[in-house]
């Protein structure tokens, strides 16, 4: 973003008054619309407010932007000859449309971690630069020469990928499958996406774990299902459940996350696993298991999906490179019948036209490349290290205010406030200490947990990390 | 695809009835799920219909599957204990879903272009290997070292590819934007996707083009909108129809396409532009300007697109990197007023949670690189070369028989069959003789349209590929 150069002799409200000038001109800020708040923009350039005033009163002398009490500061549509000229009401569009906004706190989360870099990072879902194969990656990059053409890819994504998965997923996973049964998606995000886009109808009703990261989604909302709880204890969720709520509200389809769920960590029992796959037969009810985590188990014997022990084809499994590789590479898969890769297929193409062959092509190579193994082994180590100081931190730091049971795999620590704890009073102190976490409420819990994701600060940042959340506590709960 | 090992001492039906028995047991043909007809599995395999009819005999033999007349060949469910267990039923869910399946030409295409490597392809939409910049791009790859962290990516986009595209779009494009306000997608298609979404509900009226590629997306139905037409003639649309249909309809946006419009090769009047832009801020109506042709311009003095003299900002501008230079890069951008790109990207991320870092990391390097102007010099030479290739075969082989005006820029020809001809039989007849196009009618116009891309065929298969298409024409009119 644009910042005012402090070298210049020019006054810096001049410049800012300038650049918003130029920023009208190409129509970032229709005439009608909306400018940042004087508190914003200050925040935004890192001036001193007075300068924003003065800027504003600049740009407001030329007609160029009129404020009025209460409705903030807009852009002038006389100036901008708008009349009788009309610009689109962008707001009333932007309000409309089916699909529905971000929740409020993730937005919040994206926006604070955008602008102050030295947050110490444990709301972001990922895998640190520390323990993240980028090396590796790089290498496999530079040894490649992409000399194919680059056409548009094979709907159900890049052949060589597929193949390399059906060895990937029958070595790691126990999943017997063949390159025709599997679709390559940009991740877990896309795989849920095309699932209650295409294979659900507006009013149907599923069932997800609670808490679960589906309720940070709202695309099970904009996709108009109805949401059922399946409480998650230490063992997972319970199959009883799944059938009461057949029962009850005929459910079409459960979702569940059964190897170091996100956010709790928990593990599904292994009994559980097979009563849960008859209570599935039974009904004739699909199942989608969502397994990032397994591999990164700890003690090196990583849980077998449910997918491996499906005799019947009730499971569609969906998997990433996301959360044992990297995020940024924006590769999953799913496995399921070939009639519902065909559809799911067909229905992608229209969303986006398939996904970039250059990303498959370096996650093929890494599969197949003698790293993988060693970076799976080396990832355990460092998350079980990570994972240790997070809770060597949090018994020193906070002694009777926190409670939590300890993962056995995964990138989380599922952590509750013991004290009466209000999250967003927390978050916002916690952003002003240097810190920052995600909130149990996204994932429908009650208020007062919180989840930490050990996986992305790096090592030395863990310690400082909950010293400021520390503080923050303390001086919320003061 | 698999395909049975001539060369083992296996019979050929055997190891079909071996492969078929692996994929029923892997769940890709759950219990009760019907198998591909004989003769479809015969032409997969290219195979005799005679040895699948042995195979699938072996396997009823073995009571894995039941065929049964009228309901083809089913896997049967005692054999796999399915009952009283019950495989889900993955029928009803692909029949449901709110998002609707692609239409049936363009899945046939898909599958006759996947099956048959050998046809001369006049159908997909894209750079044929020899014009697109491979050795630039694989360059520019090997040139690079993606030393950094691959971590999730803005949700706007890659920084670095934003402001490369700031100085693209002003040199190239005559558009005058601030990074802040572009959204980098995964292509155009993305681009409407999340305008249909998130910018309109429902019910609501746009206008699209007639004929237009829109009518090839069933994405526009599956947003519940209706559509509404402006007829392209030569100059392209008709502003009095824009206001005519709000007067009428109370359209909410219009859809176009001004620079070589696809399918129809059309520009956009010059005064048109301006009385178009007149009525769209007289009416206060939002235009979607898709703009992916216009640098093709084989004169070598592209139009400027719509944006470039919208001085209110009523202009959504879609540009991409697919039809100047690599579709399978899946890189495309926005132009739009802060607030749409905002909630745009804001969806985007709970659909496939932002795109991929490293396709942007080359598409911004191409657009710094001395690559892109050299490039798409050799660009236009080649697709007027192909044009005329093209143009001049159906002359020869098809004088009176077919009639078009001759495109300016773009990578189609849009031509009329001016006998009366059945669109699907003369395209299964093409198919059959080695070549394949797009019919009209996918674009919304009546039957007998024919849409030849020129530009994916390499150029000695243009002349070839027309008589086989002449070939097939007479012996359909026969």
């Amino acid at each position: 973003m644009w910042k005012p150069d402090r070298s210049s002799n020019e006054p810096l409200y001049q410049q800012i008054a300038d650049d918003i000038e130029r920023r009208i001109s190409y129509g970032e800020f229709p005439p009608g619309s909306l400018l940042p708040s004087e508190r914003k923009l200050a925040d935004q350039l890192e001036v001193n407010r007075s300068t924003v005033v003065l800027a504003y009163a600049e740009l407001r002398a030329l007609g160029i932007i009129e404020s009025r009490t209460g409705s903030g500061t807009r852009v002038s549509k006389y100036k901008w000859g708008a009349t009788p000229k009309h610009t689109p009401n962008w707001h009333r569009y932007v309000e409309g449309g089916s699909f529905l906004p971000n929740l409020t706190f993730l937005r919040r989360i994206r926006e604070a971690l955008q602008k102050d870099k030295s947050l110490i990072d444990f709301a972001s879902g990922e895998l640190g630069a520390d323990i993240s194969p980028v090396k590796e990656i790089n290498t496999l990059i530079d040894e490649n020469h992409y000399t194919e053409y680059l056409g548009y890819d094979d709907p159900q994504g890049f052949v060589p990928l597929r193949e390399a998965l059906v060895s990937y997923l029958s070595q790691y996973r126990g999943i017997q499958t063949t390159e025709s049964s599997i679709l390559i998606t940009s991740g877990s995000q896309q795989s849920l996406y095309l699932i209650t886009q295409c294979l659900l109808t507006p009013g149907d009703a599923v069932a997800i774990e609670d808490p679960s990261y589906c309720y940070s989604l709202p695309m099970f909302q904009s996709a108009g299902l109805r949401l059922f709880r399946l409480p998650v204890d230490q063992q997972g969720v319970r199959p009883e459940d799944v059938r009461t709520l057949y029962k009850k509200h005929r459910i079409k389809m459960v979702f569940i996350n059964p190897n170091y769920q996100n956010p709790t960590g928990a593990l599904l029992d292994a009994e559980r696993r097979i009563e849960l796959l008859n209570v599935a037969s039974e009904l004739g009810l699909p199942i989608v298991e969502d397994d990032p985590f397994s591999l990164t188990s700890y003690d090196g014997t990583p849980p077998l999906p449910l997918k491996s022990i499906d005799s019947i084809g009730s499971v569609l499994y969906i998997g990433s490179f996301s959360k044992i590789a990297a995020s940024g590479l924006r590769v999953g898969w799913m496995v399921a019948p070939h009639s519902v890769v065909e559809r799911l297929a067909d229905a992608r193409q229209q969303m986006d036209f398939g996904l970039s062959v250059v990303p498959q092509k370096v996650a093929a190579q890494f599969f197949k490349s003698p790293y993988i193994q060693s970076h799976l082994d080396r990832l355990r180590m460092h998350l079980l290290y990570k994972r240790d100081l997070l809770i060597e931190a949090l018994r020193n730091e906070l002694p009777g205010l926190v409670s939590f049971s300890i993962p056995q795999g995964g990138l989380h620590l599922w952590c509750k406030i013991i004290p009466e704890v209000n999250d967003s009073k927390l978050l916002e102190e916690a952003i002003r200490n240097g810190v920052i976490f995600v909130p149990g409420s996204v994932y429908g819990s009650d208020s007062g947990y919180v989840r930490f994701t050990f996986a992305r600060p790096m090592a030395d940042e863990i310690v400082p990390g909950v010293s400021k959340f520390a503080s923050s506590l303390r001086s919320v709960l003061a």
